[in-house]
């Protein structure tokens, strides 16, 4: 059986697929062939893959070399889908118009880590537009659009980002965000946390004059919470995660949309009477379910939470054990936030060609492991 | 206005995309730029691109060179594409099981002209294994997926067809199908006509003794109509295309999950609250709304067929004019099967970023032209 | 378990159960009890039940009494129910409207035999409007709005029906409009076929003279292929029933709604989370899938044909043996059109407190019998 | 136009209509004329209807007058409508079953205010078997079912209410409830508040001994959050109207189900292509767009929430302002929780036979007075 694993949980729908076996690699490459863009891409990706980036010396047009991105050529074309974003997101642009006069973030010297995408990037550039400082790094390894990190970079933002960076590049991107000579960052805005921490852990002679911290993902308000009841969180901290407009909109409507796009790309499976089981019914199960219904799938939950098991039968899904069903389901979604959900067990017992993918935050819902 | 043209007629969902803008070029490349696995793809586009396939001399493992194809080395690749998509074509593979033995089919030698992808590769080798003797051509010069073409020419298949051909390669190929020394079809696979008509004028003599002709297009089904009318269809032909299959399954719950997927996967839109008009309310048509209306779109039809236009509003859509729509809209999709749906006055009148989709057949649908 | 039986072919839901057990007759009364309009109807029913209106003496306001109805004091009253009916049937109006200078019906002498309500009262008299004169009667003894028929009674129609008439009665009422001295029908307009087997067999020189026949039932259409096999049928005949009007509209969007209405009203069911089977994905079995899932239910279907079969399972239905799921599913509705669809067997094995409903035209679907 | 009001807060959608125009009188009445069993109902309202039950004398089986209702002898009737019920609600007979035993309720004197249905007559049936004795009194002079009442008198429960009673009856069966010689009441069970008013204000020794209130509705919840901030709550109080199984259930899914269920009882309109505007997209807004959109409505959304108005955009809903759509909808549905949503100048601008519809908890979102 196939495995694949998204993490969707913004708006860009960045999908990083790990330890997939052969058989779905092949089918993606089926996938990519047939489209006749896909390789107008590659030249983004091939041409010198060789040298790392932290080893090329990079200038933009105006001679600074304060980034650090994969190819600085890629500027004009990343800029390109920067303006192609600003389209769809007219609450920052308007917010732009009415208060770039005023430069309302005068004094802010943000430090960002998140997603480095062209929706990202219409923030950040807000967030500059509005009068801030920032330097930014990206909170995952896979996500970075490349050429938008590039015409961030040519823009004069600080950025320190490329896809496919290892761990202790991304641990070195952070670092070069927060350690600056003559720049002393006082406000995070941060995805997971792992800047958060790095602060904490490194510069605790800055993080003491933090003036706010922004956290938008369920991880990272986690380990707040552990710092805030540890006693030692003496920053006033935001938690974007739970806010109405994440739940329901990035997790909900998004997802409801990404679970098609995700499985589409990887798989170019066909949903109609496909039987699929979606483990966990929160936002995120909810979208799914919704999507996978009205393309004509039978849809099957697991979930342990009373209501939202109500809630799943109210809305037509049979609510079964992961075990009843895993032998007659073509595709198995978990969406529940808790370790192993999958399990060696199950993996056994599955259909051959079964799509297995994980539409929650972690990587470990499916025992890939074992 | 961007404009992006779908034909989507076969299982496979091939994307010929034609006369785009630069806009929708930039807005492909990132999102395959995300892709991790699209890397993966471009050595089967990339390596030796300059050469033409009909003047490399290749041959495959059993010494044969009865075949063109783009690059032979990627046989193994396509072999596992073709069988991936056997296994959800079951009914292809029992049928194998059940009639191997008796080869029903030979004495068959059969010329085919369809798109060659994974799936049309395993009706193929079906067709083979009853008995029959095929040779092959692609009826469409960008659909062809060069490794499972490979992989059939490693199986020993006469196959003439290479993504992205010349409109001169193009008869070229379906001349090597028909034109053999020592071997005269006697049944036509066609799938536009274009086979057959070449078949038609160039080789009378071999048209005559056609024992059969299936054809499973709109256009090619026309066009034996009128030739039928003409009197001069002295062979049976058998129409594929109004088979409730083709009607029901193709257009409609084809184009319900490929209409999604095209989008998505050319332009990243997100169709949650989305003002989409769809013009056109038959198979395809339907097929659009329903899975547009699903995901949260207000969509508007347009239709001038009465009990068509009954229909989409007893299922809930305002039908409308194009023009009392055309300014608010933030995407046009045309399935009428009609010329010039969309106009330039349209054109003129659209939103900045609306987005233009033909899902019909022809590609004259959005007045490109002008 | 519940028996529930409607029939549901006409736009205006008209719903005759019989035998049905005490249980769902209790729930139907607790629904009317706590509707305070009910009681509003019930003088309707009530005054005068035992003298037939065979035995009345009944006068228009004009004077006439070439009618027989139940109580010719509700004219009033179902004039109202039909002007309300008149706003939802613009295409009848607005033919009323661009023809009733030019008569185009004059000559026409139609004697009708269909439900009387007050939808098919806007057809009558859009008849008489055209220059028709018309003599009608009801196909159905329960379905007769009595104030209806009352209505057209006072405004000079010849209707011959009331609600609950015995099988004497209807044959009596049939005969009244085609045996009358110095008027001879020329045009028939039918549902179901005993006024045309009326006419045929007791009237045969009528017959001959009939202009035209138009017939717009399954049943009906049937014995009028069956007479002309015979070579019986000497007058041109249409058949209204196979019209996509009918079919699309009256089976597939009336289905959908009707199927809702039926069951509340009956027996006030919650649909969310119930376990559901329909029997036939005809065009009468979709709507009644399309509804039921929309509202929650969990639905499965059974289907013998295999291009049925496979559209509910596209369209997300587990298509299931009647035997696998009998004992699980809390309703089941028939519409097959076949005999003893849910058998003897089938209704010892379900649920106590299973609803089980025939949305057919004919009442043999489930074998109440035994 | 037509107005009509539902107020549909509890499992059984009880319809209260006020102030119906005629016309939309004799729809209601066609509607039931056609329906066989409201007949059989009618003997339920019509018999004794001048004598009020508080002058009548009726004793049950046991001898006991401990109780006012309309009707003892509809008790067989009642007894049967409460087993039907009873099979839907399994999660309180399976508490019966858990712990009729140990009698946890022993020593509960509860006194109570609901509407009076078979489903809260399993409810009350439920807490008489764990071991409380109970008073009970309508909160609504509409929406006794009659012969459940007769029901749980014979069943021996303290039940002092009728449909139709008057203002007057309906604080006398509260006094009733409380007022009792030898018995205090020691709990309160209330929807709408009148109840716990009613002890506060009149019987103040005893509202200082109760244990607990729990309140189920909006309205009671806000009198209680009143009486609190004056600082007059002496006793524990309980929301549950807040409770995400009301919220959720009562609010979404019910009215998903309801409001389908009374436009039919009330006017037989068809939804398939109609144009509906809905006002407030909350809970019961979101359960009725849902409803309508599945079955082919054309539904507009009002909202002036900023994060509902979203949500109903994703959702698929155009959101307007009543004023833009007023003229060419075909239904406007209230579920805001404000006053005068629909003003008198929307009512003059609305098209002939519009339907307007309250769903809404109060009766005053249409300015039905002006």
């Amino acid at each position: 059986s196939q495995q694949i694993q998204f993490a969707d949980d913004m708006q860009e729908f960045t999908k990083f697929p790990t330890k997939t076996g052969r058989r779905s690699l092949s089918r993606s490459i089926s996938q990519s062939s047939t489209d006749s863009y896909s390789s107008a891409a590659s030249y983004t990706d091939s041409s010198d893959d060789e040298v790392s980036p932290r080893e090329k010396q990079q200038t933009n047009s105006k001679g600074s070399s304060n980034f650090c991105v994969k190819n600085i050529k890629q500027a004009e074309f990343g800029r390109r889908e920067i303006e192609i974003a600003e389209q769809d997101m007219s609450a920052l642009i308007s917010l732009r118009k009415r208060a770039q006069g005023e430069k309302p973030l005068a004094g802010a010297k943000i430090v960002g880590c998140t997603h480095i995408t062209a929706q990202t990037a219409v923030l950040i550039e807000t967030l500059c537009a509005l009068g801030a400082q920032c330097r930014w790094s990206a909170c995952n390894i896979y996500s970075t659009q490349n050429e938008v990190a590039a015409a961030l970079a040519e823009a004069g933002v600080a950025v320190f980002a490329w896809k496919g960076e290892s761990e202790d590049d991304f641990w070195w991107c952070i670092d070069r965000c927060v350690n600056v000579d003559g720049w002393q960052a006082n406000m995070i805005l941060d995805d997971g946390g792992d800047l958060t921490h790095w602060v904490y852990k490194k510069y605790p002679s800055v993080f003491k004059k933090i003036r706010g911290i922004v956290e938008e993902s369920v991880t990272g308000v986690h380990r707040l919470y552990q710092l805030s009841k540890a006693g030692k969180l003496c920053v006033p901290a935001m938690n974007v995660n739970d806010s109405v407009t994440k739940q329901k909109f990035d997790n909900l409507y998004c997802c409801r949309e990404s679970i098609l796009d995700g499985l589409k790309r990887t798989t170019d499976v066909m949903f109609g009477g496909k039987q699929v089981v979606v483990c966990g019914y929160g936002e995120v199960g909810k979208g799914c379910c919704a999507a996978l219904k009205a393309l004509g799938a039978i849809v099957y939950v697991t979930e342990i939470d009373p209501i939202c098991a109500l809630q799943a039968c109210m809305d037509g899904f049979r609510v079964v054990k992961l075990s009843e069903v895993i032998r007659q389901v073509d595709v198995v979604i978990t969406c529940t936030g808790n370790k192993n959900v999958v399990t060696r067990e199950h993996l056994d017992r599955m259909k051959n060609s079964c799509i297995v993918c994980n539409m929650g935050h972690s990587n470990t819902e499916i025992d890939v492991v074992s």
